[in-house]
């Protein structure tokens, strides 16, 4: 049973601020076996990602196994049928048709001084991109992580993928190709991590690491941080609902199954302002979970990490969005405009009874690598900006660095960086 | 003396790989120190916070002095002279006029299928900016930190300030309240970054960190980040010249010396052409030297860390210039123009011979927290972006969702995800 609250009664705040602190990740104290990870590959190369790769995937690789030529990519894409392929295409056409409307500009100006400030945008040379393997692919998050690369100008576009067992997905495959992939790896874990931040071998050094990953891919990104840019720190996925009494139970509880059969964690909530409705969506949960095929982890994820909030209003609904800050947030209500102004952090907002979360995973056209663990207060889904890095440009001529020496010197005098005020004045005694 | 390499000679390549791989800074090993003090901020809140600071920073407060009052700012901004105070308001003008150009503008559209599609921009809640203090105070700092902040739109804007021996600048109260920070605490280290991420009594809790610090900081930053935003992990500052034969080696020289002046690892690197200039610059370093009033952290900065490379050409240059990635490139070229745009990886570039990089550290206008270690490949400087995200906004009506129906429910399948696929199907089965 999902946990039930209501905004009414006089034990709700320390509820909420209990469901909001609640861990939903085995708290694993990863970081040493991680940092012996990272030193194993940077010293040894190829030879500690063999070894880390057949010990933790059971597969028997040499290094030269390690990269996937690009004549298995072709045989394995030739495999995948039409219907898949067609799907792909819609997803990696609709998904580069929205992120090409997010390519910066750039913007070189002269102000009233005379002095030339710009704003210049360059792609990041090569960018490694992390697909969790295991008991699901994903060849969604292939498209999601290297078509906004493609479009930034990336000219490396290098794929980690476990392969336990030595299996790989065909489907993954046939997307990175689609996407643009450039390189692909059948790594995983923190040694993947490690041998893009560092280079072996066989394995190309990259600029900037994303892609989401269990405890271990989390702590090694968080490790190499510095020495390559990584765009955020995942968790669990997570959906936020809010409903009112023109929302359709059974809608809302497909929606908060198919957040749930995630597993890892992953933590589906309702927040609405009709009991009934809430009473109605409980026993649809219930009633569906019967009769979806793989029922056990979705039910598992209700049972532990649901909630069904009940509210007074939808400002309300607003206001415990925000506290949440959720990955995913949908608005199924008749006019979600009315309170989407409100609605400040979230990492996607899906509005109206038509807009199950689900679209915006695979063909919607945004991003579905998206802030979590309320991290949607200060971080946005991935995008071609994180792709990308802007650069300053800025330009005196004698006469507005005259003008600015004043000020300019003043400032390094009262820093005591007395050197940085001569560079200025030097120029400018004669 | 600085190290002195020639592209041309037979092994340059392996000298630059040592210079680019050169530490500069002691490898602290604070990790443990670091994750100890956030535990026990955490566990004991003001507390700790005020025991460590005492401890750290010589003095003797109670958690009542920890943050700075109105009264306390009001008064030491009075002490400023009108001569400072107009330098910080030219900074701050200018500053925030330039960075104004940097507010993102929403973008929401309907594609031909009749999906809406949108991204949208807000502020983060609440900023935590990290002055250091010590052995000198950055005023400039201060306003580089506040003012996007300020812009994006941010409601608390705190600043982080360590007190050695329980001095405060006077200049930095001034500057912050200039730029509109709203609450000013006296800590620092690992107990400041603590305080902020998790909130203690009297130290409010913010949702993004940004700032320069010490190997604490920096350590403190990476291990809090997921519960905060962060910017960056900061490294010693750095320069790179390119000078041709145009350059007035003086001029030149200067630069190098107001970098070095910073000291704790900070590097100036010049890239010439002309051998003779090479030579004149180094004969100059050391003769402005022997006139700066604070010279050793210079002279030993400029010694240890310094570099002179005579390469070919200027092609040559920006090659290795990328390969450096440098927080500032200055091209003290009669035409920067021609090779700009083969320079990619830099955080500021500083154009022709009257743009002095200190110009940029104080009033140019462009913000002077910029990626440094190499972090250009893939970082940009401190901007108003960092402090908004982005929601994707979506939304599907019955016609669009059944248009997409087939891909998604597709995709969905193949990643073993069923209940995706019946959240899409079970609003389109009637």
């Amino acid at each position: 049973m999902p946990i039930r609250l209501d905004s009414a009664s006089s034990d709700f705040e320390q509820s909420f601020v209990a469901l909001l602190g609640g861990k939903r990740e085995a708290s694993q104290e990863v970081g040493d076996v991680v940092a012996a990870i990272i030193a194993d590959v940077r010293t040894r190369g190829d030879d500690a990602v063999v070894e880390l790769t057949n010990k933790f995937d059971h597969t028997h690789f040499t290094a030269a196994d390690l990269r996937i030529s690009p004549e298995e990519i072709d045989r394995a894409s030739a495999r995948v049928s039409d219907e898949v392929r067609a799907a792909l295409q819609t997803a990696h056409d609709r998904v580069k048709a929205h992120h090409e409307k997010q390519l910066p500009t750039d913007h070189i100006y002269q102000d009233a001084l005379g002095v030339t400030l710009g704003t210049r945008w360059t792609p990041v040379d090569a960018v490694g991109i992390y697909v969790p393997g295991g008991l699901a692919t994903y060849p969604s998050t292939v498209i999601m992580g290297a078509v906004p690369a493609k479009l930034a100008g990336v000219g490396r576009i290098a794929l980690a993928v476990p392969t336990p067992g030595g299996q790989i997905s065909a489907v993954v495959l046939l997307a990175a190709k689609i996407a643009g992939v450039t390189e692909i790896y059948r790594i995983g874990g923190a040694q993947a991590i490690a041998a893009l931040a560092y280079g072996t071998e066989t394995v190309g050094r990259v600029d900037k690491i994303v892609g989401p990953g269990n405890a271990y891919v989390a702590a090694a990104k968080r490790q190499v941080f510095g020495q390559v840019g990584i765009d955020s720190i995942a968790g669990p996925s997570e959906v936020l609902v809010i409903a009112d009494g023109s929302a359709n139970p059974a809608w809302i509880a497909a929606d908060l199954i198919a957040q749930a059969e995630h597993g890892g964690g992953a933590q589906s909530i309702l927040v609405t302002t009709e009991k009934g409705l809430a009473d109605a969506v409980e026993a649809e949960v219930d009633r569906q979970l019967s009769l979806l095929p793989r029922q056990d982890i979705a039910r598992e994820g209700w049972d532990e990490f649901g909630a069904v909030i009940t509210v007074a209003s939808l400002d309300e609904a607003a206001a415990l969005a925000n506290r949440i800050a959720s990955e995913h947030v949908e608005l199924a209500l008749d006019d979600p405009d009315v309170i989407l102004p409100a609605i400040r952090h979230a990492g996607a907002i899906f509005l109206g009874h038509h807009t199950p979360e689900a679209i915006g995973d695979y063909v919607g056209g945004s991003n579905h690598v998206l802030p979590t663990a309320r991290s949607a207060r200060f971080a946005s889904g991935l995008g071609v900006l994180d792709f990308m890095k802007r650069t300053s440009l800025l330009r005196c001529d004698p006469a507005s660095l005259a003008a600015l020496r004043e000020a300019a010197v003043t400032l390094a005098e009262v820093e005591a960086l007395d050197g940085h005020g001569r560079s200025i004045s030097i120029r400018l005694n004669h």
